[in-house]
């Protein structure tokens, strides 16, 4: 039995608030099964990658781009924005962050990655104008073991419906802080942790890397501004530069502290506010971006309970990234 | 650096309802770092596992068996209970439930499996008199996909001292469910399901095995008594039965259906009701038994937003799984 092609539905149940996606598409192969599947062999610069300079009619027409020289859909481009091939949901964008195939971002020259976090931003901004969707959610997939389908280094910009669940619950949180301390609750928290400085691993003049008190995975990181700041579309360039420095060590520390032979494998995402103006989201809430990388698996206990096992204590992360550094 | 043994730690942050355990252990050397890190190579039976016949000696001491013959600690047992040598928590055990090192459940036949079952409640029953227990969780992870770190059969069951938030956000929805209608969620679902069956996979006198309408995963199948019942603990003899017959009908279904060559990988865990008796909780409730086949991983949509895409719909997966009985 085949599906034919149609538009990814969304759906909840009653006994959770969790929800889920079915993404269209053929289904009668058992490799079709498979969420996310990998290509049977590793993929080689230029044969296979679409994200490759000189394959850019193997993707949709570019959205965005930041090129030097040439005509759009064609080489010479140092980001490349393309919708999705394979979406899920209507809005979904692949930001390509190199021509270079098998970069990782914190190789990259620190300006280049500054104007990648530019391009996060403007799409982030240029995609929450679509009335239709209540929440941009920007994320990356590096390494099979965090579940990335290709090689070539590229995020992934996703327009949703609705506020997703794990934001509703940050949203929620922060409220409840905020109603009985009149102060946002990662201001405060940052207060503490820069006086005490045991969790932070790196910060400069607008931004800190810090492993949370109850991180969930062994080495992460979590990224946000000094400043008081709900929103991700209104980072200024002084912070775009100051976030693409964090997002450079944070990278580069935990790539040195990981267990060889193990692939290197993290995922990152944003959490940002919703697309529609709140104020009692912009005094309660604080973007910031989670570094979570790929060790270990998932098990029954996590699946089970939403308890998290982790062997590192955050306090000895911190100390080992910051050595590393 | 070296952390010394000590007490298991959980931890809540601010910003979320999720928990953290901290697992006490010697972190020293960077094979400490991974969670559930597996061993290097593939063990072979009575080489180098503790689960076998003849090495009783390397677990602590059993906690409850089912022995036909022999003494304690030695061969002759069916099904074994000892306490884990590396526990999350201070009380968590593991059910090793067969001799067999290289069977799964669904190859047992049909009365061990029962047997299986049976020591499930008892050992639940029986943390739960203790009184540190708010809730006693029950899981299960087959294969190196599912975060297994020894291929003998085994489940883990570990006594909790708060309420996981997994299980909160369930009560939550059930009693906010049973205040509007005046009945259990499942009861009323199941009575749907049922009565259009598309997502029923298999049923006997007692229990059902069903995809649920917003399954996560594919091929994801839950296990529900029929008749209401929110406490595992009041399981009876035929219940016991009807529930083997269903665990063996939906892990063997799975296992036909699975995308070879990938490594059949599962996890499945007991939702039931907290420890401590509660009116609310009895009437809303509803004990099921969730099987997660692990065919992909998380990636960052999952991780940053609590959305999951799942390529297979569940009605595809019911079709494909009664196909496969």
């Amino acid at each position: 039995m085949e599906r034919q092609e149609s538009s990814p539905e969304l759906r909840q149940d009653l006994f959770t608030e969790r929800a889920v996606w079915y993404i269209p598409g053929r289904i009668g192969r058992p490799s079709d099964w498979v969420p996310r599947a990998q290509p049977e062999e590793g993929e080689e610069p230029g044969r296979g990658c679409p994200f490759c300079p000189g394959h850019e009619e193997e993707t949709p027409p570019e959205v965005w781009a930041l090129r030097p020289e040439g005509d759009a859909n064609t080489p010479g481009w140092q980001i490349r924005v393309v919708p999705n091939k394979y979406p899920i949901g209507e809005a979904h964008e692949l930001i390509v962050e190199t021509p270079q195939h098998g970069a990782d971002l914190p190789d990259l020259p620190l300006e280049h990655l500054g104007d990648v976090v530019e391009a996060y931003r403007e799409r982030l901004t240029a995609l929450s104008e679509d009335e239709r969707w209540e929440y941009v959610s920007l994320f990356k997939n590096h390494g099979r073991g965090a579940g990335a389908t290709r090689i070539h280094p590229h995020s992934q910009m996703v327009g949703l419906p609705l506020v997703p669940p794990l934001i509703e619950e940050e949203l929620r949180c922060a409220r409840r802080f905020y109603d009985r301390e009149r102060r946002c609750p990662y201001c405060h928290t940052l207060a503490e942790e820069l006086a005490r400085g045991e969790r932070v691993v790196f910060r400069n003049g607008e931004m800190v890397v810090w492993s949370p008190y109850a991180a969930r995975m062994s080495f992460e990181c979590w990224i946000l501004p000094l400043s008081h700041a709900a929103d991700f579309r209104a980072l200024a360039p002084s912070q775009a530069e100051a976030l693409a420095e964090a997002l450079q060590k944070a990278l580069a520390a935990v790539r040195r502290v990981w267990p060889s032979p193990r692939p290197f494998a993290y995922n990152f995402y944003l959490h940002t506010a919703p697309t529609r103006p709140d104020p009692s989201v912009e005094r309660a809430y604080h973007w910031h971006l989670e570094v979570l990388p790929r060790l270990g698996r998932l098990a029954g206990l996590e699946w089970g309970t939403g308890l998290y096992a982790n062997p590192v204590p955050p306090e000895v992360a911190a100390e080992k990234l910051r050595a590393a550094l």
